[in-house]
């Protein structure tokens, strides 16, 4: 990762009044702000921290995944999220002294120096890193302990570390390639539930009904005219997903097998994470994040019985802290 | 379906050489020529047929799939495989008694009328019908008897007709919404067998090396700067089914299980027309249409067997015409 970036003398920031208990126990660290950014694939979370990793400001956008919306689109989002952030933190760009944003879809190097670019001009923060977003969340998760972070938002991947430092992850090719446990995954698995269900292929279900409401048309037939017509934005495929999750909260059992086979892929690629990790036999803590683990049990059920049929001594919980957080520290350890 | 178009006196085509015994034979309709146009996801085919729909001129081009090209390339494909049709029968376009193009991505009625009125435009040819791609292939595949035609090339779709006239589909949905069988489908299943097999979750492929070689990748982890690289022209993902027949001869076991799920999702989307059409114990044709049966027993087995243990007097095969003959003898009955 570069490190040849413009580096600046941080300002000393002055919201907190001088004098105040609060800036007097941190005064030691007054000009340490640090900037943490999550970019996922349908929304963007900025916070501002001070030394000890209090959020003093945080912002809130639209998608930074640039294979998604494009790169201009998802810088904007970015700096809109990051300057919400520093308004509600009440404190200036230059007294930033070294952020770190992880963002969706920057694997590949390509990606990666296009967008590293891209952030540099427009937001001119000193010493900003980039890391993937799912770096971003395995450092929020784990506060920097061994062990795996599950992430199924708009998509899925999961990656993890050991005691030895060594990372592996699974999954994370986005929708065409291996999407398997994701929201793009439960909300295509649902399209293709009601149109087999209209075809009098599988059991009728309530998404039917919900899903064409959300895409205003009067049938299951007029599907493919709102999910190809180029003309029209293109619909939101992963955003469907929400609607799954109603309908199983309602009892429909199409919904609940959808949700539960998300929760099974989503335990073998943490199986297999497991497996390249060497953490059969250790305790170790997974933190599931994202959008789908609103659903709880139904997917986190089949999650933890996969898991722990290689790991017993795993334990499955939430995040100790979010992805945006986890950027904030990484941005102190790379700094 | 609109019957409004313009009407010309055909004028009577003077190739054949009057007198010679095949035009005698056929002298009453020798005004009498018909074009049949059979336009998919990834080619389209056009025939000039004489009145004993024998082919007298073909002609080929690229995808007739406004929902994939757009509307523009589709009806210059579509231009250009009839010009090419036309030249080789020589016989001018006004030659033509009627016409019938089967069109994939036309089920919709936006979509259908968009088409339509483009091709009267470009074509200018009187009594044009448009039907979808399956309608044709279905009245190629049986001749105008009962029956079910299979249809699996870059998308799939099942169609059929009883004995009392009743048609029924499955499938046919495109890509996002219902795929079950297609090269789309096949071609999905090899991508996602090969990341899966790169992450260590799943068995290792000939398949990577294959279709690394094919997109211009090193290694499965640049594959999705070259699926989601909205830059470069869009990877033909469906192309990638000819892949896996490479790999599954060669001995391939996991191309050959992919095959194999495709035989059996086309054999589910075929029961459930039989159930709608109430074949079970009739004795019918199954017309087998599309790039995917070049495979082989290694797609046509699963779907046999899916088949006949609800139908057991089916007869799978292939089709008595191809699909482009079909829409030439649909010309004949719309006209």
């Amino acid at each position: 990762m570069s490190k040849n970036l413009t580096t600046k003398t941080t300002e000393a920031p002055l919201r907190s009044t001088p004098g105040s208990a609060a800036f007097d126990a941190h005064s030691a660290s007054r000009d340490r702000y640090f900037l943490g950014i999550d970019g996922g694939g349908t929304k963007t979370h900025a916070v501002i921290t001070d030394s000890s990793f209090r959020v003093i400001g945080e912002g809130f956008s639209g998608a930074a995944n640039p294979l998604r919306v494009g790169l201009a689109e998802a810088v904007s989002h970015i700096g809109q999220a990051v300057a919400d952030a520093c308004a509600q933190a009440g404190i200036e760009l230059s007294n930033i002294g070294s952020a770190c944003a992880g963002i969706a879809g920057i694997n590949h190097p390509i990606h990666y120096h296009t967008m590293k670019d891209a952030l540099d001009e427009a937001l001119h923060v000193a010493g900003l890193e980039l890391v993937t977003d799912a770096r971003a969340a395995l450092e929020g998760a784990l506060d920097g302990k061994p062990g795996i972070v599950v992430i199924a938002g708009t998509g899925s991947i999961v990656i993890g570390v050991n005691q030895d430092g060594k990372e592996a992850r699974a999954g994370g090719f986005g929708p065409t390639l291996s999407d398997e446990g994701s929201g793009y995954y439960i909300a295509q698995q649902a399209l293709k539930a009601v149109v087999s269900a209209f075809d009098g292929r599988s059991p009728k279900t309530r998404l039917a009904e919900l899903i064409c409401n959300r895409l205003g048309v009067a049938s299951p037939s007029d599907l493919p005219g709102v999910i190809y017509n180029s003309d029209a934005e293109p619909v939101e495929i992963a955003s469907l997903a929400e609607l799954v999750d109603e309908a199983a909260r309602e009892g429909d059992e199409v919904a609940r097998q959808i949700l539960t086979s998300a929760g099974r892929e989503l335990g073998r690629l943490a199986a297999s994470v497991i497996e390249k990790l060497g953490l059969h036999s250790t305790a170790f803590h997974i933190g599931c994040v994202g959008s789908v683990f609103r659903s709880g049990e139904v997917v986190l059920q089949p999650l933890r019985e996969a898991v722990l049929s290689v790991a017993p001594r795993a334990e499955i919980g939430p995040p100790l802290y979010p992805p945006a957080i986890g950027a904030a520290k990484l941005a102190r350890e790379l700094a």
